[in-house]
Formats: C-alpha cells, structure tokens, sequence
C-alpha cells in the first residue's frame, strides 16, 4: 500500500490512522474493506456516527435518487422541500410520539457547533456566564464547548485559559454522589463565591470520557437543580442518541424534558455532516434570526440520508435488536474480565454502547492493536485511554459481532499475558 | 406553499429564509427553483460556496459512482483512498505549482473549525496568546473564532467576553494606513502595555466585512511584521479562495507565502462541508498527534467532489471567465453607482467577488427584497448590511450573468427612488 | 454634631459611618468618645486592627519619639535603621522562637497587596494559574485578591468577571469535610477537568466569612494535599494573626509551615499601616528585584509601632489574657444563645474572635443599633451579616468587657423580642 | 554599618535598597542621612511623596499634637473629628476655589487602590467591561490596576491573563497624534471589532512611564471622546498631583472636569498613608455603602498631615516656587544635554518634575550610581529605565537644588565617558 501522500502530504496532527495502518477502499454495514481485500470488522463505527451501518443501502439509495434529480445540495438556512421533509419526519417519528414541542435548530454540522450554539443559547435566556459541565464529559474542540470538555488530553491544546465552566463529578466519579447537594447548598449561601450557573450540560451517558453511565434519579436531580436555581438543563446526546442506547435519546423513559438536546453524529445516518438543537419553545423564543449561524447548515445529503435514518425508529425492530444486542455484548464482556478477578476491570454501558475498562492505558492500546491485526477496529477512551469502547453499528449482523468479539478476547487475552 | 413545518417547528434563529420566502425544490449551476416552478438567479452562491454551480454535473456523476461502489463515506481521519487521491490531487494541482509545500489537516467541516485550529496551532508553536485581527475581518462563530470577527452583530450573542484578539484596523480602515506601523513602534517598546501576539490572521478580501480589498503591499507589511515579531501569518481565505478572486488563492502572484492557510466553503464543490488548513512543515511539525480532532473530518463525498474540483484549475479557463466575468460585474455595478453620483456609493471587489456599498443598510435590505421578487437572490454584508455583494457560482453562464444585473439595476432603482 | 461636611462632600460609598452615627473625637484602649463627650466601648477594634487597643501609651511614646527625632517616616523600601529594627525584632521575638526562616516581604500597606503579592508569587513559583479558595474566605478588594473573596455582597461590584481561582468549601460549610478527599481525586484524574493549582489560600478562623473556625488536621490536610500537588500553601493571617486567637499566628502549634503567611492589620499596633508577608526562603528566591512594588512599604511610624507592639509577645502575659477574656466571652455568648433555644444560635471562636450566629442579618442588624444606642460598638459579619462578632482590643478591662457584654446581652434581648 | 538583618530575613524582592547601598537613620526637607552621618540630597522624594519635605516641620507638630491628645488614629470610615477637618480644609482650599463639586472617597491608602476603586465605579456607572488606557502609563500593582499599567517589567510578574483593558497610544507615543481619530472611528463603526469602554484612564504627565507630558488640547480631546462615547474621564493624579507640575492638580487650568480624580502618594503630605479619589457626584451616587472598602480607609495621622500639606496650597507662594524652581531644573538638564549634541537625549517635564531621557538604560544606571557616590539619590524611569526623573521636594532650598544639579551634571559626564 502506498503511504506516500499521507507521510508527505497530510499533517502531522493525523491519529486515528495511526493505530489504523492500512487504506481502506471500501464499506459496508459492520465491515470496512482495505485495497489490499482485507476486511474489518468495525467496532468503532466512525466514532459513533454509523449507527446504521457503512453506506446504509436505504440511505444510499435516497441520495442517489436525490443527486440525480438535482435537489437542492447547499442553501445555508434556506427553505427547501428536503428541508421541510427532514423537519416533518423527525417531528412526526421522534418528537410528537414523545408529546415534545422542541424548535429544530440547524447549527454548522459538527458537535462542537451545536454545542456552542447550546452555550450561547443558555448565557442569552438567562443573562448569566458560567456552565456547569462534569468530569469526565466530552463536548467538542472549539474553544467555548473545549472549556466543558473534561479530558486534559484535550485541553491542554487551546493555547489559552479555559472559562467560564463550573466542574462538578459526574454521579460516578469520586464526590460524585454528593456535589450536587453541596453544589445547591453553596448557591443557596450569598458567601459561598458560588453564583448561579447559565446550565447544567450533561451526557446521560459520557462516551469519550469512558462510558460512565448516570442514573436517571441522578440526572433528573441535575435538572431539578437546574430549573430550581434558574438555568438551563442541557443534555449533550451527540454520541448517545439516535438509538445507540436502545431509544432514541439516550434519556428516553427517564422523565426528563431538557431545555436543550444536542444532536449531530449519527443524525445524519451516513456519515453525512449534520448537527441540531433541540430547543424547548420558550428558549428557542430568545434567539434573533442570525444570532447564530454557519455556512452548513442542514445539507441536502444529510438531511436526506438523515430522514430516511429516522425510518428505524417508526416501530420496535432495531430497538429490540440493540437490546438483545447489547446484552450479548455485556455478557462477553463480563465473561472477559471474570477471566482475570485479580485485575479489577470493569463493564459497563447502555445497549449498545458497551465497555470493559482495564485500568491501564497501555494494555488498552495494546489490546486494540492485537484486534486491528485480527481483523477488528476497536478505539480507546477514558483517562488515560484505558476503556475499550464498544460501539459497532446497530444494524451489526449477528454473525459479525459474535466474531467481533471472539477478536476481541482474544486480543485482550493476548495483550493481557 | 406550505410553509407551517419551518413556522412551528423550526428555531427562531433561521435568517436567510426570510430574506427569500419561499420553498427551493431543486438548484442547476446558477439557478434554484422554487415548488412552483419559479427560477431564480443565484448571485449568493450559499455564501461563496458553490463556486462551482449548483449540483455540477460533472462532481454529481463522480459522487454517484463513489456512492454505487461503497466507497469509504465516513471514517474520521483514517487513511482511505478517497482522501489519497484528494491529497494526491490537491498537491499536484495546486500546491507542486506553486512550490508550496504545506501540510493539508483536515479539521471539523466548517470554516470555524479550520479557524480554531489554525489559532490553536499558533498559540503551540509561539507560546503566546494573542491574535491579531482586523477590523470587519470574520472568522466564524465559536468562541475562538468569534473572537477574532469583528462584526458586533455576531459578536454580542457569545454571552461570555471574547478575549486574547488584539484588534487593528484594517487596511482600508480609518487608520490603517499607519496601524502597522505604530504597532510595530508598540511592539518594540516594553513600556507600550502591548506585547508580541501568536499570529497575524487576516483576509486577503474581507467578504463578509464589506467586499473590502487589501494590497499586496499591505498583505506583504502584514507579513513581515509577523515574522519580525516571531509571529505566525495566517490567512483566511474561506470566502475567498478557491478560484472566487481570479485565482486559488485570494492572494495568489503576492509574493506571500503564509504559515497557515484555512479553506473551506468552496473546497468541497458541491456544498459538500469540508474544511482543510494547509500548515507550513516547520509549524505543523508542533501538532501531536490528535491535539485537535473533530467526528467529520474528510468525508467521502466530499473528498469526491472536492477532488472533481481542483479539475478546474489545471488550466486558466476558468479564471480567465472569472477575469472577463468580474469585469463586467465592476462595470455594471459602477454604472449603476455612476447614476447616483450624489450618493457617494462604492463599488469594490476582485475576481468574482463584487460589490457595491450603498452606505445604507436599510436600503440595501429593499434593494434585496425587490430583487427577489423580481427572481435574483443577493446578500447584503459589512457594516449595518450596506453592502450589496455579488458572488455568483464561477461557472454562471454569460445570460444568467446579464439578467442578473439587470434584475439588480432595476432593483436598485426601485429602492432608492 | 455637625455632620454637613460628610454628608456634602464625602463619597456615597461609606458604610461604617452609617451604623455607627456619631462623631468621634479620641480614644484609648477600649474606648472611642465622641464630639459630644459620649464613650463607647469598642467590640470592634478597626477590624481587627487595634488588638492593642486605641492609642497604646507604648507604642504612642515610641511615635512621638520617632517624628522629635526626624526618623524616616518615608523611603520605599530603602534601607533604615527603623526597618533594620523593626525585621531584627519581628525576627527574634515571632520567628526564632518557632524555628522559623521566612523572609519579610514589605508589600503597599493594606491586607489586599499582601495578598495580591502572595498570588503572584505562587503563580510564579508554579508556572501555574489557578489559586483554590474557599467558601466564606475573605482576602481583599482589589481584582487579584477579590477574585479569592468568597462573598457575593464584595464580588458583585468587580464589574468584570473574577477569574483564575477555584473554590472549595471550607471545613464548616456543607461539603467541606469530603471536599479535600474528592479534589485530590480529580487532580489525580487526568479526565477530571481540573489541573493543579498554584496555591490554596486559607484563613485559620475565617473572621469576615462568619468567624468559621478550621480544626487543625483539616489545615494540615489542605497543607498536604498543596505539598502533595506541588502547590503553596498560603494562610492568609490578616485578621486572625498578631495575638487575635491566643498564640502569634492563628495556627500556632496546629504543625504547620505555610510557605507564605499574610500580615496586616493588628502588625501595625497602632492603626499605622502597614503588610508584611512571610515567605519561606525557597519559594521567596524566586522574585527578581522589584517584580512587585508600592509606595507605601514599611512606612516609620508603622515600624516603629509594630516595633513597640512586639514586645507584647515576648512572654505570655498577653496571651494568658486573651485566653481568660476568651474563655468569658465564650461563656457569655453561650448564656445568651442558650436563653433561645429554639432558635438554634451558634456560638463560635477562638481566643479574643468570637461570634453569635443569630441566623438572620435584618436581627443582626437591630442588634448592632440597640448596642450601639447603649455605647456599645461591634460589627456584623458572615452570609447576609448575620453574625454578631466579637473582637475588643486584647488589652481590654474586666470591667469593659463585662460591660460590653451586658450591654450586647441586653441588646440581644432587645432586638430578639 | 550592618546589613545582617536585610541580607538574611528581608525578602528578595526588595529593590531600591540595591540602588541605594546604605542604612538611613534620619531626614529633613532634602536631605536623607544615614547611620554614618552620611547626608544625600533627595531628588527623588520617596517616589514623588514628599512634595513638602521629609519631615516637615510643620505636619509634624501636627501629629504629635494630635497624637498626645488621643486623636482617633483607626476607625476605617466612621466619622471622626479629624476626618470633619480634612474634608472641609480640602473643600475649602482646593475643590470650592475651582467650582469642583467632586464627593470624597476615602479607599485603602494607596495609589494602586484608589485606582481599583476607580475602574469598578466606571465599570459599575456604564455596565461596560473594557477600560482605554495608554501607553507608558502606570497605574498601579495590583490586578485591576496592574492591567492598566503598561510597563512589561511590572505586567510580567501577574501571572495570570491581564484583561479588560485596551491600550492606546499616549500622545508622545508613535501614533499617539492619530490614534484617538481612529479609535473614534472604530467605536463608530459595528463591524470594527470595538465597543465602547467603561472610561479613558490617563495621566497628564506619566511619571513613571519616562516624564512623559501631554498638551492640554490632547487631554480635553480625551475627555471629549469619553463623553461622546458615554464613557468615564478619569485623570490618575497620583504621582503628578498635590502640587507637583505647579499647581495642585496637574491638569489645572487646561478646562477638564474629570469624572474621578485619583489622588495618594502627595496627599499625606508626610509619607503618611492615603488615598482619596474624587467622584463627580453623578457618578459617585451609583456606589452602595460598602461596595469598595478596605480597613485603612483615612488615617488619623494621615488627615492630621494632609490637612497641614493643604496650607501650601492657600497661596500661590509654594506654586510660585516650584515654577521657579522647575525652570532652573529644566535648564540645567538642557545644558547637559546639550552637551551631547550627537546624542539626541531629551528633557522634558512640567513643574518640578523634569527629566533627562538619555536613551540608554545602562547608562541611566550609572549615572544614578555615580550619584548615589556623590551624595545625590535619583531613579530612573521610563522604558528599560532609560529616563533619569528629577522630583525633588517641592521645597527644597535653592542651594540643596544647584548642588544636587551639579552631582548630576558629573554623574552624566562620568557616565557618559
């Protein structure tokens, strides 16, 4: 295979094809092929955005069909029918079933800018600076969604102080259980130099930071205490939603009605960039037309392939199939560390979102060598990188996971010696 | 037309919509087309993006086959033969011309992503925290990005201040003759309360700001101040780049050769988002590896018709059109300013970037609104929107071009009677 | 009285003045007289200042002496025989004694330089930002020292936002005894969203904030957990210091050795201002000559006055005193406390700093009135002023200070019925 | 003579003592002497305090008189009898005879506080963040001020960010003559990046900042802005005020009526500590009780002295003088200067504060040197201490004046050659 152009060519800042040494030429569902005829199963799934596979056949079909009759590819926040069927659908099959009257807003498509929108929005309702943000979370690269990012590893690049971010523990880091009565009882004291944040912005389940999985009580706390004090309760589902926790938002049936809901990642169904807000009416009524905006904002492509996604999720199917899957994925991984008692490794997640941290960065990364060189792509995550994460696409064969995970023992069995 | 979608269930942030209120069904180089049939002339191009035309054809057939082949649509920053042949592509056509040999690191799909980034990169490698942008310069929209826009229409929504940007003016500012001058005098005085800043980053045309048009000369004292300094010289040429001005770049034949270049918009073709810094080696070698990542970094289809692109740059066809084309845009527009001598109006721009400045935004908003009555989609930029800027698709045929600035006379007529 | 002068020509932001609305023309010791003849005993002390009480004979012979004899009252930080003996002094009687080897830094004459040097010097120690305060603290008036200062009722009026320190509950408020544990675990968790700080400042009895008093293995906790982190260990002794709690510093025999230790107020004797901080030799090194300065250091007379109010400590008379007075009004306190039960009063302090916490600042208030009527001075502190504190020169009689406490039990009563 | 006691238990910090190598044990109007009967003409005058002499005689009668009698020395800001005095003799003697109807704000008595409380009233009157101020300036130490300051050999030491402020060019500075245009310019301008500061923060001679002296029209060009733009003048008189440029304040008769005067170092007339800003009542009435306090807030002894300092100013004899005094002053620098034709060296000054810019920090320093041999102390200033600043006491005598010149002259010749 020819490296040439990448080694010479492309910046050194490139990672993930770092621990990924090959080219791949093609994909479909759970596989990425190489121009070499090696295939992969993926693990990975472009870090959690083909949740309904590489090059979801529907999908593709869509945007052929819509190439092809020259629909309307870019037109910043214009009205276009491709628009106006996206909106209808997801209205119809995620937010009316749901009794939720949320505004849709397009941001620039990547989770960093709907985050920041997010932000803007909270700091414009409420007229205050500071988010809360957890440890642990993730929330994107830019400087304003950088500052709720937990991990140093990828904070340490902004080049300038980090603020106007509140850090609490997340419900399963240490003091976890108790800041946020603390938290309550410091903006409760005038002397306590703790004002009132702008919002509360929290994964239901955090991804990156190393599938930490919060319990509904905890989250339902989070915005009780938010609404209580005056801000904003935003639940950042960028990589837990659309489906990936066996329902849509990864915080469905909690009792839960955030005042803002980030979407971007699996949204667009295929890979195809696309990210948006949901706003609570009596938020989204703050914002002025343009106060915030971005060149791409709901493309053609991904609003198409991103309509014909939300097809899973009329009735049951796939959702019962992320729990069954989920369950097989959880009992492997049990299996895998009840084989080593003596070294504390942990399972965790929520459908098919599903982990087993080793406790050791290194072995982590050697265990995702071992399965690349086996035919599987695994990626790290968590401090230090020491969490094997587990997020194959949902529309996964049984056949493929089963295989999947064998790669997987295996490799971890062979890191582990 | 059935509007009700966007009217209930869409944010009150949406703008350009109601600039244009109508629902567009289909686009074709420089028209869209409306539910009902009606076609309208594109002189906004989605904001500089689709210098191309609307659905090229050519692009079109080329993100078709890649999709029928399953080709690799989404994998982060993987290698895949996609992003082989477009790095292979992008170096041979535009970079190995030019002796340039900058790295390509594709960031987060946006223009704002690409400007964090480039920020980043210069605050790692100097050590230092400060930017230096110039008045009506736009960068984008998230926090570090907003920083460096000027427009207080965009920046009084960010909730937090917007810190570490020194502002100068910029060169067809009041003061900008001397700015540079009087800063270096500052810079080299300890006792001046101003200190060495990261980079220098600046537009060659300010597009958004106003069609504001910088010499060579400046952009060369620009420059050398920021190598003086220990500076580095990024330009932003999202707007302007990729063939808008005559040439690639917007700077092209001005003996410049900055440390960071951001591109987006127009690099993907189609409107397909991608966004790419080209980083001198001896910067980019700073970056580690994953110091800033991003989810969409690359696409497939993007990859596709960006590739399909750089086709019209291997030879001067169609910068010479932009040549012939820009020409008759400034002679237009100068003829309709001609007739107003009492006004004062202003006609600026390079290539197929052309404007003209009415000094009145409110005026401006009428002459867009009776042009899109009249079928002609125009956008009004700088300073309260005074600026009625032209930037039809590269490719607009020779008619289309002609009954646009027709429609637009006539609409400036209407407007200023 | 005649108060137009005050009333035409003094700012509106004074404060003291307006609870206490008399014109005072003399004092001594613990005693302030009007312009009408009228004495007042004084539970207040400027604060803290007059631990020695007003107009000390010794020290007011050693002044007069100084100005007949043409002393330096003024040189910056030159060189002089008053400061030669006032350091020779302060190091044989305070520090020798203790084994300790802290250098003085003479700062401008208020609590709030001291502080503000102190920062500076930790953040220049560490090359890091961030100072960890705590709740309830009360360090100063100016940005720097402000930005530590936990009470809203100071913080509001900054008029830009208070940055760079992070604050934790003290040891007395909710959290404050799991705090220390789960900080650390953050530090020690590289995905926590919190780096280590350049310092913790702390007050050993928080004065201001409620007159909170810290154990002494919670003080050595947060000292270890600095060491453990590479942080200074910083305590703030500007209102506890000087003989206030019994014993020199406020955590005299606690095992501590705080790498600086701030001085004001009481250091003077006199209401003579001056700052001192004490900085261990190995962190002192780092300051270049002149990285910070002030007009005001080590001013004559308030050397020679300190000079005087040293000699208070060379053997335990004084402070033998201040635990007997303590111990009374410890127990009158407690007497009055207990006559509300149900109201759940708090009685709090150390040596001569103790306090009612009456729970309700508008009663606080009516209590500080009526004592006031009766020719009683003391001041309110704590969250919304709703602590009665009491802190009455050292020096002060019997007799004065069973007045004083009848006086205060009676306007208790008052205010409470 | 004994410098044990400095060398092992002062802090590093400590500068001037360096420059001046020797143990002070009195002093009297221009004369320090040190513990060897060593005399030094003082050119210096504690960094522009003792505009009345060390020791005057006069305000020492005072404060002894006052001390003997039990005058209040501390009572932060309670209404004392002393207080009464100072106020109305400052009425009456300064603000009534100019028709200044400023209120009095009595802040910690230094310079550094006085301009901390300044900016917050700013920022609090405009709801604005941003404060304009110059370069060369100083302002102070401490974080608010220090942020104004410009001399990067004070800023450095911060530590942390310095923010909210923007930095102009003082008149004398290049660009000076232009830059308030343009910055007028911008804030006219939405798209230029600028918003309108909370004030304009200037000195109408920087002493510190290299002697320094703006024309009166650039000055009420400076007012002028701050009100069209709804911002504060604030004119810091710390150093140049009480007297020092021929008049009590500097800008005396140049028709300015600032919105806060800040006042300290002159004000006590004695080395005593105070500082005082004066507040048009406009402003002055948004303060709350409270909001900037600080515990050393109007000294007794300091009003005792300030008070008798104010007798200078109830004639034009002392005024009379210092015109005088500071025209023999200029001319003998310009005789030395004009020795050095070749070497382009600068006198300027206003008053008794002249200065001889020799263009050459290590040549400043051994003129000081020399003289410091030859019994004369002066300091530098300016950039890199290029700056040889002449502030003698207002009242020195005519012989202690051309003996100190005619040290000086050989010190420059010495270290000139």
């Amino acid at each position: 295979m020819d490296f040439t152009a990448f080694d010479q060519w492309e910046s050194e800042v490139r990672a993930y094809c770092r621990a990924f040494p090959t080219v791949f030429s093609s994909a479909s569902n759970a596989r990425q092929t190489d121009e070499e005829g090696r295939t992969y199963i993926d693990f990975f799934a472009g870090a959690g955005v083909l949740n309904f596979g590489h090059n979801n056949p529907r999908m593709k079909r869509a945007m052929i069909d819509f190439l092809a009759a020259d629909g309307v590819a870019h037109s910043l926040d214009m009205y276009t029918t491709t628009k106006r069927d996206f909106i209808t659908r997801f209205h119809d099959v995620i937010l009316a079933p749901r009794g939720m009257d949320h505004r849709m807003q397009f941001t620039g498509p990547t989770g960093t800018n709907a985050v920041e929108a997010a932000l803007k929005l909270a700091r414009l309702v409420t007229g205050r600076r500071e988010i809360v943000a957890f440890s642990h979370g993730f929330h994107g690269m830019t400087l304003g969604s950088l500052a709720a990012t937990a991990n140093e590893a990828f904070r340490k690049w902004a080049g300038v102080p980090l603020r106007d971010v509140v850090r609490l523990p997340y419900e399963t880091a240490p003091g976890g259980k108790t800041a946020l009565t603390d938290y309550a009882a410091a903006l409760a004291d005038s002397s306590s130099g703790v004002t009132a944040p702008a919002a509360f912005l929290v994964e239901a389940v955090q991804a990156e930071g190393g599938v930490n999985v919060a319990s509904a009580q905890w989250l339902r706390d989070v915005a009780a205490l938010a609404h209580d004090v005056g801000a904003l309760f935003i639940v950042d589902d960028i990589q837990a939603g659309c489906g990936r926790t066996g329902s849509y938002f990864s915080f469905d049936g909690f009792g839960l009605d955030p005042d803002v809901i980030t979407l971007a990642k699996g949204l667009g169904g295929y890979g195809t960039p696309i990210a948006m807000n949901l706003n609570k009416p009596e938020v989204d009524r703050h914002w002025s037309p343009g106060a915030h905006t971005g060149t791409f904002r709901g493309q053609g492509l991904s609003l198409v392939a991103g309509a014909a996604a939300l097809d899973y999720f009329v009735d049951d199917t796939l959702m019962n199939e992320v729990a069954a899957k989920g369950a097989v994925m959880a009992q492997r991984l049990s299996a895998i560390a009840a084989e080593h008692p003596d070294r504390d490794w942990e399972v965790r997640g929520r459908g098919m979102m599903q982990a087993l941290d080793v406790g050791d960065g290194a072995l982590a990364k050697r265990v995702q060598a071992l399965a690349f060189e086996s035919g599987l792509l695994i990626g790290p995550c968590g401090p230090d990188g020491r969490v094997l994460k587990l997020i194959p696409p949902l529309t996964i064969g049984d056949a493929d996971l089963a295989e999947g995970l064998d790669i997987l023992a295996a490799a971890v069995e062979g890191a582990a010696a």
